[in-house]
């Protein structure tokens, strides 16, 4: 199968890339570095992506496009024949959206529609959308499953957004049965690949975790802030669900694996995580662990729209895609570990 | 104030417009006729506004603009100065609105946003829009209030366009404090202005109840199929909020005279409903009285998503708008009846 990945070039694109290459899709990578800088060679191609290259001893045919711009998609779509898309761009800032919620809405919406009107014209019928943990909002139950309330208490324009797509998306393939529309919900995507060639490259100061507490084990940042020490958890400290991020590339791959053996599969919505929630507190040990640094934290006022914890059943996407996350609180660690200090700054650090 | 009115020459634009003349606003229409047909003189101007200018006796300024065509809405604002917009331009049909969802998120969103883009590029920060009782789905309590669950059990593209825009109105409110954003929920309008020259005209068959019932009762439509009659009703058939458009228009007029009177309130959200339900039954019997016609009816099944009760509480509106609605169940059905003889074919008629 052909695919398109949108939003190739970043974290959760490039490792998504890597596993379809080395399971036998071809890719064609669309991005416009909205989320990134200096993240081009001097011939305004990804690096990151040249590193999948390298990983996987294969070409990675790229284009800058901004999937916003109808005519430049339409170009993409006119002259290539897809069997399937992963629709990972967006802007993912929470803060940023809150600030700025137009930017955020017209760029994750219009993209999105775009892509889908594409879809339609140009006959591709598989349609593989980055969702997020996000959109079940406060968790009305733990673990959350796919069935779990969405869009209740969504405190972010961001989160809105995926919550919004994954309501188009549906409609859209109720209204053409012969659509696979799969949504895959992340939960907290950390780690790199095991190379370290590949990882996470924030745009300035991290806004997730554990990009910032790598930050700070290295020297780059001074401290830790941690948003409340006084939740009803293991340590008082919030709990998520954190998933190596090769896992959740490879739960792509699994999606379309189904779609290639099931055929028409309808909509699915598949959670992506490991089912175990870690505290802050127990993942700034083990990064601590592995780095052998020292993590100096400070404690800070729960953030509004915070909780205690967050985490999920992921059993449907194990009994449905065959698919389960592999590595642990440790691989998480050491994986990222290994990438912050391979690139100290990131893709810039070439 | 001088106010940009979208979707200006439709069934609740027309009425609005001439609420808001005789209330000594000024104002720029536009419409793209996407839900009319033939309702354009030769000239391409609205035979509702120009009816709308008999009535007043005041200029109806007008221009055939699709909100969604970004330099034509630039231009628009580039030549005048707005002191807030209504917007009132959607796609609306429910039903066509499941079969082709692309359209209706395309249409609606990026018009919207498109709209709001403009008021932030050229500081026009009083945005009244026209919401629908559908954003609440089945209600989880009656009456509705404002405070009442939004969002769950929507079950069609159209209530969701709805909602999408009052959660993105809500979030661009609370990024820009000096904002006014008044979200105006209607139930279920109905009726027509007094002089009988300006009512609803729909494309086609009718999707509403009582535009269908005065079609039925004028003969161009054989007979009503009423949706269910085992509902846990005063008869078995479903009990809706009803109200005469002419309240409805007026509740807009009061938005913009609180936001002249108060200054910034902020994000708003007011039910605009009477208060009390009538059913089917009741309705074709209060038209059939009026009318002095047969109006035949069989019985069908109910649709998907169709529930027994909707009627909201409309205390608030009463409370910081000082608006009630005036016309009760008659003067929905003597105005709608009036309307349709005097134009048995809509605006066609003339």
């Amino acid at each position: 199968m052909h695919l398109l990945v949108t939003g190739a070039a970043g974290f959760i694109g490039s490792h998504t890339v890597l596993e379809l290459l080395q399971s036998g899709y071809t890719v064609l990578c669309i991005d416009n570095f909205a989320n990134a800088i200096s993240v081009t060679d001097e011939h305004g191609n990804a690096i990151s992506l040249k590193r999948v290259a390298q990983i996987t001893g294969k070409e990675v045919p790229f284009q800058n496009v901004d999937v916003c711009d109808e005519k430049a998609l339409e170009k993409v779509f006119s002259e290539n024949k897809f069997d399937g898309v992963i629709h990972l761009a967006a802007l993912k800032a929470v803060g940023e959206s809150v600030a700025k919620p137009l930017q955020y809405y017209s760029n994750n919406l219009v993209a999105s529609l775009n892509l889908i009107q594409m879809c339609l014209k140009y006959n591709v019928k598989n349609f593989v959308f980055s969702s997020s943990a996000t959109v079940y909002g406060p968790p009305s139950e733990l673990p959350i499953t796919e069935k779990s309330q969405t869009g209740q208490g969504i405190t972010n324009p961001y989160g809105q957004t995926k919550y919004m797509m994954e309501q188009i998306l549906i409609d859209v393939g109720k209204a053409n049965p012969e659509w696979n529309v799969i949504l895959l919900r992340y939960f907290n995507p950390v780690g790199a690949h095991k190379s370290g060639l590949i990882g996470e490259d924030p745009k300035g100061v991290p806004n997730n975790l554990m990009p910032y507490v790598s930050q700070v084990a290295i020297g780059k940042l001074p401290v830790l802030t941690i948003y409340g020490d006084k939740f009803d958890t293991v340590d008082g400290t919030g709990v998520r669900d954190y998933i190596h991020v090769v896992d959740l590339a490879k739960g792509h791959v699994k999606a379309f694996d189904r779609i290639k053996a099931v055929g028409n599969v309808g909509t699915e919505i598949y959670n992506l995580g490991t089912g175990v929630g870690y505290s802050v507190r127990q993942m700034v040990d083990a990064l601590k662990k592995v780095s052998g640094r020292d993590i100096p934290v400070k404690i800070g006022v729960p953030r509004p729209g915070d909780v205690a914890s967050v985490y999920c059943d992921p059993s449907l996407a194990h009994e449905k895609l065959g698919w389960r996350a592999e590595n642990g609180l440790e691989e998480m660690c050491a994986d990222l570990w290994n990438w912050q200090t391979k690139n100290p700054q990131g893709f810039s650090s070439v």
